[in-house]
């Protein structure tokens, strides 16, 4: 289902391997159920192997977060376009990560362990602010970077949450372009529109 | 903290403190770990009371959730306002929930339970749907009022993760006025703006 990079194949095979099943692992057993031994195991290499890449079981957590995503990726590939088209271009980012193969379950496992575990929490929290909301505002040329990037954060884990894990109707059902009609006129507002002058913006909504 | 209502003080009384206690028992030990027994003893009531007024665990989980937020009776209060404040008004009666003493804890009891228990997870989703999204969706007098109301909840949803449950700055300490200016125009839109068609969207957007 990974498509293999070409670099460095064999470190590149068996890194896959150790997030794969440290995915499953820890979505199966929760953060503390999960080990270096049982992950290595599933993932047919060392436990040392694991230890040498990632050091510590947050440094794998947060790797296995990250990379069933690719989401740093996808949304440094939407940052990099055309300011006008952002919020359309974040959006179809975060669908995307979301049509991968048991994104869902991935998902339902990282917040499992972020609600059983407050390391967890404090993990998937710094998860958001670093990879997410940081990595947009120091995109943004706009006043208010940080206020705008979070805004877009709470925008995006609403819909994760109503549409992807509580599976909300209608909004599960929408397609990618109904919600984009929908909500990406937001995440172009929190990202370049007028967000703090009350008056404009009571006038503009209505 | 909870104000008595005055009518019927005795079986107000017993039926304030089972919530209560069933609250913290949800929040301590989760859905399966809680019991009647143990939140009858911990509400100074028989078991066969809490039977009597709630049958089930999950009404009365259900009821759990739904009172220490009076969620249903705060949105009903913003749903009977001017339809040109709305959004902003829902914004206001979610904001006032989260004042409310032990929100906080409350709310990351619901989340451990439903992460945790795949019925919990299920009596969330339909508390969401019926008591928000069908609540705001009945009370519209606009085409696609379904989806209009999922929209809403999903922001909503998202400002609940972000600001409350994970903190992620600087959403988590914006005043109630900061965020009245940024997100109330969103709601407002989803609640009565253009949200089907793309091209006067994309233009009212830039």
């Amino acid at each position: 289902m990974t498509p293999r990079t070409g670099r460095r194949p064999g470190a590149s095979g068996a890194s896959t391997a150790i997030i794969l099943a440290a995915r499953r692992r820890f979505a199966d057993l929760g953060y503390d159920g999960a080990t270096f031994r049982g992950i290595a195991a599933e993932a047919g290499v060392d436990p040392a192997l694991i230890r040498h890449y990632y050091g510590t079981k947050e440094n794998l957590f947060v790797a296995a977060m990250r990379l069933p995503f690719s989401l740093g990726d996808a949304l440094d590939e939407a940052l990099s376009s055309d300011p006008e088209h952002l919020g359309e271009d974040i959006l179809r980012a975060a669908l995307r990560v979301w049509e991968l193969p048991q994104a869902r379950a991935i998902a339902l496992g990282v917040v499992r362990a972020a609600a059983t575990q407050d390391q967890a929490a404090r993990m998937l929290q710094q998860f958001i602010q670093q990879t997410i909301v940081r990595r947009i505002a120091d995109s943004l040329d706009t006043p208010q970077a940080d206020l705008r990037a979070s805004l877009v954060a709470s925008q995006i884990a609403g819909l994760t949450v109503t549409r992807y894990l509580l599976r909300i109707e209608p909004i599960a059902s929408l397609t990618a372009d109904e919600l984009s009609t929908a909500i990406a006129p937001t995440l172009q507002r929190y990202l370049t529109g007028n967000i703090t002058h009350p008056n404009a913006l009571r006038r503009s909504a209505t």
